[in-house]
């Protein structure tokens, strides 16, 4: 297939797709997910990514209708009926499906499962970017990875308005994150990252940029950092799962980073290196 | 019919409906929405929803394809389709749909309109709820009456769960409204009800109470008020579209208001005169 669309177990191209309009994603984006890639038909940290999706699911008393274990497998199964091996693979599980409209929900209902592939590869991560920085309005609880994205859709159109690869948000000037990313500098030979609270998402690049620093012998400080800490950066870096790990050129228009060129690289490539061996 | 679901000129009773899996509800929860009912087929306060309606798309950048005029003859006809005239009218604006998955969204996209319409009578104003209290943790655009609800529908379910009607918010003791409701107090005389900032939604409800008071002498006062003074008012109301004013007996399962009665019932009467001579 050109492209998948899934809905607990009818799939089709993802125009042909229709779901039911009493799931209560429709009415308050009721709903968790989680995105990674596949390359040469083998999906990336297929099981971190599964683990963080029902932990987020967890959260939101969300109960899911099957085991990691089937939810891999069925992840696989999608994935090989595609035309190409190179896929972002997005999977999303709603809470339920009501008859009418009600905040409140059944306790012994079982989720939705969603699936989205189409054809899509990481990006270059050698790649320089730009980002802007902007408050953080979202909610107390960018742990979970819910599908209540409107913050993150509105930093994301202003970051593409201003030519921009991405928003830096913070909160009164602690850095969190990015719209969909997490966001990290180097300074003085060490990684310095967001602790994971409840502000910002655990990132899956995010923990492989820490175990691959740990490879590389570069120590990792897990703690909050500030706007200016950023700005006076030896390198400033985002990570997602399509930008495994993107160096910044310009913050606001001003120029960071470039400072630990050496360092920068030695991480990326190791990252790289993982991502392929894994799916080759 | 018995009931009533409407998506971009196709309707079809609620469980028939369904909807394009690539409509960015789905993925993002981007979409706004209001809702108010009607009696005797005549849709309350119609006008004062649609505007606000209008309001929240427009802060998100939303493009609705028709005007308020057209959205309510729009509404005005599919409520003259139903089998009773006292119904739940909802109506909901998506922000488009798109072939794949992104975050950021063309700004030329023409929004997805959708309509739920279903039998269901607002409460009886003059029935006693409990409350319990939360702190607020949803994000700082709740003037904009999105479908990122997930903090509303957690709240609403704590509250479900403890047998109460509703969930209190307050940011760290200031109190903003409630999961699905504005909350006010009375003291010595005096309505007190949160200021229509970025904290709360500004109800229609809210808006009809204050008027009320205004016809009936009741100085009101929009400011900033704690848990403390709720705890300790003359009255406790909750307020919206289904519960046009409900007078809370206890919150958190401490004993509260209660001590102006009269002033309450001359509010609540006045409340009650006005949905029904405007839907007669």
């Amino acid at each position: 297939m050109k492209n998948l669309g899934y809905y607990n177990g009818t799939y089709d191209e993802l125009e042909n797709m229709r779901i039911p309009m009493g799931d209560r994603v429709c009415f308050f984006g009721d709903g968790v997910y989680d995105a990674t890639y596949s390359r040469n038909y083998n999906i990336f940290a297929v099981d971190e990514h599964i683990a963080r999706f029902y932990n987020s699911a967890q959260f939101l008393q969300i109960h899911l209708p099957c085991t990691q274990e089937e939810m891999k497998a069925l992840l696989c199964e999608m994935v090989s009926k595609m035309d190409t091996g190179n896929n972002f693979i997005y999977f999303q599980a709603s809470r339920a499906c009501d008859p009418v409209r009600n905040h409140t929900f059944s306790e012994d209902s079982k989720a939705n499962i969603w699936i989205n592939i189409y054809p899509k590869e990481i990006l270059d991560i050698y790649k320089k970017v730009s980002l802007i920085t902007m408050e953080d309005i979202r909610f107390y609880h960018c742990n979970i990875k819910t599908v209540n994205l409107i913050p993150a859709v509105m930093a994301s159109q202003k970051a593409k308005e201003a030519g921009c690869f991405e928003a830096v948000f913070h909160r009164n000037g602690r850095v969190t994150e990015c719209a969909h990313s997490n966001v990290h500098i180097f300074k003085d030979g060490c990684l310095i990252t967001a602790p994971t609270d409840n502000l910002i998402l655990p990132g899956i690049a995010r923990k492989h940029i820490i175990k691959a620093c740990g490879q590389l012998g570069i120590p990792v400080a897990e703690r909050p950092y500030t706007l200016d800490e950023l700005f006076d950066a030896d390198e400033v870096m985002v990570s997602s799962a399509g930008a495994l790990c993107l160096a910044a050129e310009k913050v606001d228009g001003r120029q960071v980073g470039g400072k630990a060129p050496d360092l920068l690289k030695k991480l990326q490539d190791t990252l790289l290196d993982e991502f392929i061996s894994n799916t080759d």
